[in-house]
């Protein structure tokens, strides 16, 4: 099984799998980044086993799995799905489980304490938390060692990315096991040293909405001004190649000749950021005006427009890959 | 003459023209910003008349420009666009000045005490600066009111956002009747409402670079990591709608209920990011020696890979519109 691209060629998730060992996967928690996991791993081509305390929650997951799959280049993905009506049946056999619960500190620790006791000894424990420590999680675990982060962006079938981070006591060869496996899944794995508070993504995204809050707060721009400079200017880089690659290309002697001759000018501006604004009512009330006014369609239906169209820079990347 | 777009479709840069009564340009500097402006505005049907106090500069501007136009969509292009000797036969009849010359104040200052004189009194005066203030740059001048900043992404011909401000004493009018025709032209203005440092792009732009720095300098993460989670991340969202339309397709109930349900997590993540690193040889030797790893082609070869990589992003979006 593959996915067509446009240019007619298969882009084969077996032959990514086969890059990892890992067959058989567990997706515990069905809602709306756990579905898309299913999504990720079927396609991939691995048995996928799945898991909710709330039974009703699965079967919307699986409906929306249904409704998602694009039929001519999925078959057999919905096959390799199976839900099972307790977490260690789910669990049985896998040697990878994804855990997607509530961002609770209390409900995941329980949940990886009962993963232990279920899971094979060998399987990797990760869980998709986007804020919580992985040291706090498996606290008192005596397979500390196998846990892991693996923080998606939502929804993860779509945008590759994942932060892959242990905690203090996760065995670095777990981490590498991790990194491999979801490379192979068809995402794009990046290891985060250690932890630190909204890991690497949220700090970044906090750092541009701070800067973006601040100018509207301050009344400089209004939000439709300072979201198409994203839109129609950095971001579309940015879909290309991280702040260093496009410094890098800035100059023609790159990222070295940049710093080095824009370091001073950088350095000045970025002690002249905004400081964090207070996110009173009244500027939400002022953003919200704002926002309608820029996007007046349903959230929603930027959404799946959203969806459809990072599908689509992916398929032309995929086309005319980077130079090497 | 128009710009086929992949589906067939003439995209007509005439008919955009048309909403702009403006038709004679003059480019006044015509380096890597200056040569790409030409290409705007001859692709639009405007009449571009160009100078340069370097006629060497000239010539390989029109060199550049002649390689770059794709035969079989520009036709005619070329013969809109006329080289002059002398600033004052350049600027004859132009209705819009496009400065783009060195970014240095006492430079530019002189450059625009001439158009004062030379450029007909109706004529907008625009500088290119990405940093300059248009209330120096214009001290002095008895026809202040006309003069405004249009500061591109590099290459506008490519990239389509414009930052439009005015000095304290620029005639709104001039700055409406600028974004007006900026946008005739297929560019994306962006009005910024009074001088800051860096304007909007450059601000965030900082913000996501002061981020990014901080985190490799700290060792939380490498250069291939950080710049990963834009490019196969934020970035692809980004390339589509900014940071407040990106908050709120991430609620059911937009970004009011995003910023309301999050803003206390979003408050405390703001505050906890990194100072502004010290740009030291080390840190410059380090940042390059990651940014090799990651990107080992030649930063032309990148450089190019963006260019014609955007293009295909923008026809896409310009193919599968924003909803409405």
């Amino acid at each position: 099984m593959g996915w067509r691209r446009p240019n007619g060629e298969i882009w084969s998730w077996d032959r990514m799998v086969g890059d990892s060992t890992i067959q058989d996967v567990a997706v515990v928690g069905t809602g709306v980044v756990g579905r898309s996991w299913i999504y990720v791993f079927a396609r991939a081509g691995c048995r996928t086993r799945v898991y909710d305390r709330d039974r009703a929650q699965v079967s919307r997951a699986l409906g929306w799995l249904e409704k998602e799959l694009p039929r001519d280049r999925e078959a057999g993905l919905r096959e390799r799905v199976s839900a099972h009506g307790d977490l260690a049946g789910a669990v049985r056999g896998a040697a990878y489980v994804q855990e997607s619960g509530p961002e609770d500190l209390s409900v995941k620790h329980a949940v990886f304490v009962e993963l232990e006791r279920v899971a094979v000894p060998s399987a990797i424990l990760a869980s998709s938390t986007s804020a919580l420590d992985m040291t706090e999680i498996a606290a008192g675990l005596a397979s500390a060692g196998r846990c892991v982060v693996a923080h998606p962006v939502n929804p993860p079938h779509v945008v590759p990315v994942v932060e892959v981070l242990g905690g203090e006591r996760t065995d670095p060869d777990v981490v590498e096991r991790a990194r491999v496996f979801l490379a192979s899944v068809g995402q794009r794995p990046v290891v985060v040293r250690r932890y630190v508070r909204g890991f690497l993504l949220n700090r970044l995204q906090a750092a541009l909405v701070r800067e973006a809050l601040s100018l509207v707060e301050r009344g400089v721009a209004d939000v439709d001004a300072v979201d198409a400079v994203i839109h129609e200017g950095l971001g579309l880089r940015w879909a290309l190649m991280g702040p260093f690659g496009v410094g890098n290309t800035n100059a023609d002697g790159g990222i070295r000749e940049y710093l080095t001759r824009y370091g001073a000018a950088f350095t000045a501006l970025m002690n002249d950021l905004g400081e964090t604004p207070a996110i009173t009512p009244d500027l939400i009330e002022r953003v919200g005006r704002e926002t309608d006014a820029a996007y007046r369609a349903a959230p929603a239906d930027f959404a799946s427009w959203r969806d459809r169209l990072i599908t689509k820079i992916r398929e032309l990347k995929a086309e005319q890959p980077r130079p090497r």
